[in-house]
């Protein structure tokens, strides 16, 4: 079993199948080494984990528990571009978290870390990324979390 | 009559003439193959073909036309970075789709699907992308829908 | 001194040490001659120089002046991805902008001008950058602006 996988089955996750999208558009697009994964939804077996606004009944641990599940998504993607070898990641490049609140919401960091947090367990030093996380009006579905990422892989 | 421009010719498609950015930056740049755009607003002709928030009186068939107007401002931009030639279009990599929205509007992947829809019509596998879409405050000149883009060229 | 060292000299501006990021991820990252900066608040000395939502107490000037300070701790992340050295910027390549706005603000342009013309200013040709502004519901720790970037070095 590789590095990674070992990790996240000692951490009992199971990257499932990618999440189709929900419109006209792919899940990634690979190109010379770039993967760039469409904005993710905390969706697991076809149903989102969290919804609502941030600010207004989502406490942020709930916050966190879903954008840990949109990184997952992002891994599932990532294995496919992968051909199912997440050994092939060179490196997490990117991760925009867009957490839907309030307008008087201000811990959008710590919602996001769930995701942040989750590839650098998960991936060590190569999950080590730059990052984005902002306050939206809503998402789509009325999902709490959505994050897009870029990695590079060979 | 090059393959692109054929199908946008039979969708009654002109593709005008980069609109100007309304601030000091510049349209695209591109660099090693890469157009990355600037965010495009819904401007024909001078004017924006739609304002106002999704959820307050704007529906999804106006914003996902107004999506498709941002994505017609794209290809003008592409057009450009093409020298004019449009087959120099190796894949449209992402779209990144704002949509101006209430906190109760959950229904932006059709909004931005007008975009979507049209990059795969015009480039048929080419454009098939990645993409985020969310739903932000308010946008640029109360414009409903704002659409950047990253595309690979030769 | 450099010929960007010099402007910065000229304009009266000291390029910090980096701001420790918020939250479990890393300032930026280089790969293939990108840097991917994380989203930079508006922090000098360890404190937010503007907070609040653009539309409701945050005036455009206030906005604009928050923007040009996420703009040079930009350029902080750059000259430590750049071993100090600025002259080995090639180019900024984008810049995303996220204005704390009300539904009703429609002038972020105008605020993340604070940010595009600081890079006009200091990096001349170098700076001329795509970018995407828009207003979104809150920020990290109230903040009233944050900007994102991705440059070429070499």
């Amino acid at each position: 079993m590789s590095t990674i996988e070992a990790r996240l089955s000692d951490m009992g996750i199971v990257i499932p199948e990618p999440a189709a999208p929900v419109a006209s558009y792919i899940g990634h697009v690979v190109h010379n080494g770039l993967v760039t994964v469409s904005g993710q939804l905390p969706l697991a077996d076809g149903a989102l984990t969290q919804t609502g606004l941030l600010g207004a009944g989502v406490s942020i641990e709930e916050g966190a528990a879903a954008a840990k599940v949109c990184a997952i998504n992002i891994l599932a993607q990532i294995k496919v571009a992968c051909d199912g070898d997440l050994e092939r990641i060179v490196r997490c490049i990117r991760l925009g978290g867009f957490v839907a609140s309030t307008p008087d919401f201000t811990d959008h960091p710590k919602v996001i870390n769930g995701a942040s947090d989750f590839m650098g367990e998960v991936l060590a030093e190569r999950g080590a990324h730059a990052r984005a996380a902002v306050g939206v009006a809503a998402l789509p579905l009325n999902a709490s979390v959505e994050v897009e990422a870029t990695f590079a892989i060979k």
